[in-house]
């Protein structure tokens, strides 16, 4: 039933050698991961404005300056990450980046950051999808948290099919959005040159603003930043693109930054010449999108592409967690789990972690989205910085040929995400305090867990000196509860194993304890019987008691003791409980507890 | 944790040899076992007027031999349960009755019945209890459901702890209730003999009533038959007495028959001479309290002490259901973990099964419980019908001294409660038709599992006949992930078990197949390695094809095949996550599905 499910959802196992298929071609992955950052300029201007409204309308032709200086910044980090493409082919972003330049412990905190973060992308973007989608049908405005998390588990499912296939369904819906965005922009221009727009909506640029301050320009800078959340992605997922990977993810990246840039620096350009004001209960892109084409078919053409890349921004962190996970799982900071790849081929527990995590975190902050937005640049910006300043140290330390210039690159770029952290953290403290505790909590994690499996293969290690365990014979306890088939059975195979056969029959009472011992003396005169009394109803603590008796007689002469445990298998499942299972409860207990080999001898019922 | 709780709420666990401490005397007997039939009066007179009240008030005078004709076939159900008891001195009421005398079947219909009824009680009882406390605290009042439940839960502690020591909690507020109700009828007596209440108040017995049927007054008398639900609890309960329990148990029902009945004709002819009508927001209990006391203590005194009594109605559930599912599961009808004894000598399983049942029909008719009430008459009805017609055809069988006035007494008992059951039947199809669908089912599953428990007894056994079975040697398969410790252990432990050990290795790709064959020969050149080849990343689907393999070979040569697991035991529980549990999926789908001796050979971690 599970697997048939299962089957049809996930589809059929692929071979491992199917796994070079699933690769991306260029204009696929910049569909599957440039949407998160594509989707920033849906809400990265309205940020820009919001804070100089605080001002008034005149301070509007600031949000110009700010955008270059984002895009200065965007500039910064697309050569930045170039750069780290090519250095590190194999992928890890940030985390890899840290750790190799840095040391284990900015590693850690980059993953860490990257990890939460990339929960939060899934959270906050398919929140916002549910948003617009309930926008336009207000009917379903109750189910927002339902239709998230219907999202999270589709985009699952599509992640659990395999790397291509999600591409082919998610590919369209980022070139309609890009495609209405630019025509938007296009014919916005258009009418702009030929005079049809009045220039009179804004005030020019250069206008005096009186109030203005230092500190309002970083914040509104700072929160323009959210526009770039998204821009690592690639720089993570290279192993995921055809050959040659690295050349095809750095050409992808570009585009992107282009893509992201025009789109950015258009909606930006569009909403300070049109004069628009960011509204509680209408986007800046919706205004724009309206005053130009009117509440008409292509009006909403945008609002539904800006929803649905919205939704699909949340794709970029299935393809980033797992591909993080792996990495922090195979330098044994994670759970092993993350290194096995499923049926079809990818790294299913990551996946489900992630789809899990991003539900749980939905229902938790229930439509309290903004919440997690500051959180959720604070954590991007976190590996920005480390990943940055990894770069200038392995330049110092490298010196390759032309390390002047990259050095410069990184340098400028580890200074401005460090002073747009170093905003946020000011500006939004409020917000973003719980960075200060979950990452160092996440960080410790790791290393428990790393010492974990330290010492795990230190145990398990064989060296020569040791030597090899040595058993002299083989005591077997057989607990018996009658003289059945089954007891029977198991007999014959404990005296065809062990040296020494001993028998255990727990009594409740004395009439029992002698019938059985009389029974057991004319069918097995051979066989050892030791009869327990049972004062408290329990079989498992007299047994016990009396195993620790012999396994401390065994050890002493170097024999092994083994537990033989009869289970029947019933014919039909719910057979299974009109039969006590307290032979499982017995199992664990002495596997667990008191270290003894455990044999389960099963007994299957005919009928 | 689990066990330090249990500790507090249930207590320390009591030896088997305590049990003779924990039998009832008498009175105690009495406040456990009669709540149920006592606090039936609470209603009995009010469903009788409520019939009656379609006709009219001048109606309300047939009240008298209505109740005259329910007092007689209590007398008839006392007396019969009087010779059952001194008959059958080791209990079992209705179901072992019928199935004496009366066959297999009639015996499960009546036990099946009588079980569902307990539950019925439980639910009904512990639901009018909670309507009565938040009736008198309306603030509570959305939080009925709740109340209710956590009422079970505190009576499933209760008589977990063990009988004894609920009686005593349990006894005090059945006294107070017979108290303050006998407390009513004698002052109200009083107050009409000596002219204080006008006689005026009521049409005179005797008035002509236009539009009456017998229908009608059979109905009336079916309703007010609900005031004799929870008679047979005592012959159910017989071992629970102390010695002479037979003769403990008759007493204790006659006193509470008289009590019944003192009660039950008290609270019908003070609703009659004060000329009560049933009111939708008021019980008739409540009405005559305030017409003899006025709003005062004494009324409060009688509304707080019926409340409390609902409640304890529940807990007659709670003695009876455990020992008559005992009855069902030595005769093999029910899963045998209803024969064990808990920690403090009750049988747990039965209280848990009725606590968590009766929850469960609590919040599915949260607040339903009128529509229950008929239901649960007739789940009593059918096996009083059943029991004494078993009895008549025991005296017709046995015949022993006086048998023919034994006869009369239960052909009369047979007679009416087969009328009752009919009328109830024929009055209140609407509400009672379900029990002619989930009676069946319940016998059916009876009949499966008594099917199941002797093929189990045939299929263990031992006959002289089939020889015993015969091992040549054993075949030990050893999984192996790599060259560690763990594995050195387990291949000792193997070979000094096994005449031929097998290594079975699965790789997922050609490289590390060959790198551990060649491992494996400088390490164990004498140990056979057979390497697995895997496509689908899947161990245990090569190792079980390879185990089937094995296994047929074994077969033909009388050899068993044992599978050597190495599970790891790990410090702390929490590095569980960080192993890969197959193997104990391994072991499942092999000791289930294939049929094969399983070894767990524990590895202690020491950090």
């Amino acid at each position: 039933m599970f697997s048939t499910i299962k089957r049809i959802l996930i589809g059929r196992p692929l071979k491992s050698s199917a796994l070079g298929e699933q690769k991306l071609a260029k204009l696929k992955a910049l569909a599957i991961l440039s949407s998160d950052a594509l989707s920033s300029v849906a809400y990265g201007t309205e940020q820009i404005l919001l804070v100089l409204a605080v001002v008034g309308t005149v301070a509007y032709w600031y949000s110009l300056p700010i955008a270059a200086g984002v895009l200065f910044l965007l500039a910064a980090l697309i050569l930045s990450y170039r750069q780290i493409i090519y250095t590190y082919p194999h992928g890890g972003g940030a985390y890899v980046v840290s750790r190799e330049n840095l040391g284990v412990t900015p590693g850690l905190i980059a993953g860490g950051s990257l990890l939460v973060d990339y929960i939060l992308t899934v959270a906050v973007s398919v929140s916002a999808g549910a948003d617009a989608i309930t926008s336009a049908f207000p009917e379903f405005h109750d189910y927002n948290v339902v239709i998230a998390s219907v999202l999270v588990i589709f985009i699952t499912i599509l992640n659990l099919r395999g790397v291509t296939e999600s591409a082919s369904v998610l590919a369209y819906p980022v070139y309609l959005f890009v495609f209405a965005l630019v025509a938007m922009i296009a014919v916005g221009g258009y009418r702009i040159a030929t005079g049809q727009i009045s220039p009179d909506l804004h005030d020019p640029v250069g206008t005096a603003v009186p109030g203005i301050t230092l500190f309002l320009l970083l914040r509104a800078f700072a929160s323009g930043c959210s526009a770039l959340t998204g821009v690592e992605a690639i720089s993570n997922a290279i192993p995921n693109f055809k050959d040659p990977a690295p050349k095809n993810a750095a050409r992808t990246l570009v585009l992107m930054g282009i893509i992201l840039a025009v789109l950015f620096s258009g909606i930006t350009y569009l909403a300070f010449y049109l004069g628009i004001s960011p509204k509680a209960d209408e986007t800046v892109v919706s205004q724009i999108a309206s005053t130009i084409f009117g509440r008409e078919t292509m009006y909403y053409f945008i609002q539904a592409t800006t929803a649905l890349i919205l939704v699909l921004a949340a794709n970029t962190g299935f393809s980033a967690f797992p591909l993080l996970a792996y990495n922090l799982a195979s330098d044994k900071y994670m759970p092993r789990m993350f290194l096995q790849r499923g049926d079809r081929l990818g790294y299913s527990n990551g996946i489900i972690t992630l789809g899990v995590s991003s539900i749980v975190l939905i229902v938790a902050f229930s439509g309290m989205t903004e919440e997690l937005i500051p959180l959720y640049a604070v954590g991007v910006f976190i590996p920005f910085t480390l990943s940055q300043s990894g770069m200038i140290i392995k330049w110092l330390r490298d010196k390759p040929k032309g390390w002047q210039l990259k050095l410069l690159t990184n340098a400028v770029g580890a200074v401005i995400t460090f002073t747009v952290l170093s905003i946020l953290f000011v500006t939004k403290f409020a917000q973003v305090w719980s960075v200060l505790i979950f990452l160092p909590i996440i960080v410790y994690i790791f290393i428990r867990i790393n010492r974990h499996y330290q010492d795990v293969g230190s145990q398990l290690r064989l060296d020569n000196q040791t030597p090899a365990p040595h058993i002299k014979g083989n005591v077997i306890i057989v607990p018996v509860a009658g003289i059945t088939k089954v007891v029977e059975n198991s007999l014959t195979y404990a005296r065809s194993i062990g040296d020494q056969v001993i028998a255990v029959y727990v009594a409740f009472d004395r009439e029992s304890e002698l019938e059985m011992e009389e029974k057991w003396r004319a069918r097995y005169p051979d066989i050892r019987l030791v009869t327990l009394m049972s004062h408290y109803r329990s079989v498992t603590q007299p047994l016990t008691k009396f195993i620790d008796i012999v396994a401390a007689k065994a050890e002493e002469d170097s024999y092994a003791v083994t537990v033989l445990i009869p289970q029947f298998i019933t014919k039909k499942s719910w057979h299974n409980i009109l039969h006590n299972q307290s032979s499982l409860l017995l199992r664990t207990y002495l596997l667990y507890v008191k270290n003894v080999i455990v044999t389960t001898v099963p007994y299957r019922f005919k009928k």
